[in-house]
């Protein structure tokens, strides 16, 4: 193992890369808008292909899309341990969202290829077509579809808003592949931006993603009585925005309560009639909780239910509560997560373990696959938008501890 | 006074002049859209002077609209006593807000002629012009403009939607009078319905009104931290919605705390972006407070700002605050107020003292001569609807106190 602590991924490459990359589609406020199966998404294939092709890859496209990217291993009928992540981006996204975990891949490759290492199992680079679910509904689709979530036939017919579906945009930019959707894969590994504050505020480098937080989506309906701001007495009011008020507050109360693993947030807000002086008579509302454990879901899911039917008791509201969408927690592969962890202890960098808050395509790999995360600071913590931004040495980082990761699954050849 | 323990209007008539006036501008849910100067109150406004022509009144039209139908009196140097109401309606307005007053004083003077009595001033029946402000803003111009307020010249420059202005329009349906606007009245009396549920629902047939509500309006706009409702820890957040809902329940805390006179409300709340999944940077709402003293309001205005300052100084979020619009509190005159409850002792009908929470002409009027109000209750409390209603028997008692209060004022000749 001496050998493998003076590997070395070249981080001056690897920056120039996205940079290369975020042109296809450049906004003029510095982000990207590379949509799904859009042309310009077509062209960061194309360009993504070309610059694997040139590291030795054969290239593999399965038939939603997916594009593989193949380095031999020594045993080539061992499965492959595969990393990547998405081109695709939100209307106005970033410049690192995504195509980080995918050109990080690259690197990986290319690197092995300058330190002329060979690996016992193949390394692969995968782009999953439509991760971030702005073009075509649901998110994650395609990585969904490779893990057996969704049929195949479910994702080729999503449709935009157009009509036009994923099957025929796949077919039109060339990318509807012969492969098969899903097959063995010996390990998985993602790298990203974190999207969120806390690396950056604790002046850590790399995040060790132990878990994904499932998620509760809820629709609330309240119901109470529309009437005169002025002549309705207080005490004689049904104010549906006032019982609203009152479930944020419980929302952000049991958000704090199973903190610091939870999230709960109202994010959304319709008020009827919406009028200065009309006693608000309806209000919709949604709510979003989040955890890394089912069981204290179900009890964040308690404890709302319970809270709601109080408020709107006390107000004389009526409640219809639905929930609309779940998504099961994720605790990623213990050897995956060692992996990630030599590599943040070979080269000293400074870590902390987290729980992605937000979905990825590694948590439904991680139905079929052992599967890890490597997270990278962004600044302010701030992504889906056009100033999303990390620097070189973050970036960088991630890389190095991506190639040890990759490295310990697919086996150095001595 | 013996012999006026028997006055008494007609009920039945008055129910019926509702009807038939109910029939100009009538909508198929039973209500009525008679807006200011459209052709539909030209009509309603002839159908008036019409009657009030036949039961012998002379007609004055103001500058701005205001029609005056007199019934003399024996010494006609004195200034009159004046009661009515205005015509026009809300786009879905019901049968008996505002068009009540002025035909329960119409009512007024048919009694009179019937019961053969003079009285020592001068008795007018009022139509104010643009009473609801929905075509042209604001509310009230033209009682405004005759108790000085407002400038004529500002109350005929007012424009709706289309550009058109009062002036044009008063001279398009033949209601540009040549009168002055403003002189002395010797004493005012609105009759209208409560617009609110308290008579209803205590069982009362008269308010005596004896206040009007003073307003404070105010526009909040919070900023915060728009970020990922995943990623985000609840203790990093700068949750703009969550400060938004502390203030709608501080708001209800303050309006209860100054209650049972006081009103407040937030009836109107926007959220930005508004998504089910992003913590809400940015929220605009407003605030309505109303209470009958103005140093009640200046406390509820310093507890509002005192705890807006508190919350969001908790979460970490910038407000703005704006008090976009002020109506002076009214109290009425107490010896107007000691007519309408002679009035309503004489009848034995079931009462009691109340605040007026909605704006009405009398408001102004109170300004430039001594003013009263007689409230009757609707059903359900509901008004500026299509289904607002009342009954005969509120209608009816409404009319017998009007007609003992201006009796009172007037001077009954013996």
């Amino acid at each position: 193992m001496a050998e493998q602590r003076n590997l070395s991924i070249n981080g001056d490459r690897l920056w120039q890369s996205l940079m290369d990359m975020a042109q296809i589609g450049a906004t003029p406020k510095g982000g990207v808008c590379r949509l799904a199966l859009t042309d310009v998404d077509k062209a960061g294939r194309d360009l993504f292909v070309d610059w694997c092709r040139t590291a030795g890859c054969s290239i593999t496209v399965d038939r939603i899309g997916n594009i593989f990217a193949r380095r031999p291993g020594r045993n080539n009928d061992l499965p492959p341990v595969v990393t990547g992540s998405h081109l695709d981006s939100q209307p106005t996204g970033g410049r690192f969202d995504g195509v980080y975990g995918v050109l990080a891949g690259l690197e990986v490759v290319r690197s092995l290829n300058d330190l002329g290492l060979e690996t016992e199992h193949p390394v692969e680079v995968a782009v999953w077509t439509n991760e971030e679910g702005s073009r075509f509904a649901p998110a994650m689709v395609a990585s969904g579809v490779f893990a057996g979530v969704f049929d195949l036939d479910y994702g080729l017919s999503r449709a935009d808003v157009e009509g036009k579906t994923m099957g025929q945009e796949l077919a039109r930019i060339g990318y509807a592949g012969a492969a098969e959707v899903g097959r063995p894969v010996h390990a998985y590994f993602e790298a990203h931006i974190e999207q969120g504050p806390i690396l950056e505020a604790e002046g850590k480098t790399i995040g060790v993603v132990t878990d994904a937080q499932g998620q509760r989506w809820y629709e609330l309906n309240l119901t109470g009585v529309e009437s005169h701001a002025g002549p309705t007495p207080m005490t004689r009011r049904k104010d549906a925005l006032l019982g609203a008020a009152r479930i944020v507050d419980l929302v952000n109360r049991i958000g704090l309560q199973f903190a610091p693993r939870a999230c709960a947030t109202v994010g959304m807000m319709q008020v009827y009639p919406n009028s200065r002086n009309v006693i608000p008579g309806k209000v919709f509302m949604t709510i979003d909780f989040r955890h890394p454990e089912d069981g204290t879901l179900a009890a964040m899911d308690k404890a709302m239910r319970d809270g709601v039917a109080r408020i709107c008791g006390e107000i004389g509201l009526d409640a219809g509560i639905e929930q609309i969408f779940y998504y099961a927690p994720v605790h990623f592969d213990d050897g995956c997560i060692e992996a990630v962890r030599k590599g943040v202890a070979e080269h000293g960098f400074t870590a902390r373990d987290m729980v992605s808050g937000a979905g990825h395509d590694a948590c439904y790999l991680a139905r079929v696959a052992p599967t890890g995360m490597v997270f990278i600071p962004c600044i302010d913590g701030i992504s889906h938008n056009e100033i999303e931004d990390a620097t070189p040495e973050w970036v960088s980082a991630g890389g190095q501890v991506l190639l040890r990761a990759i490295l310990e699954k697919a086996g150095a050849v001595a």
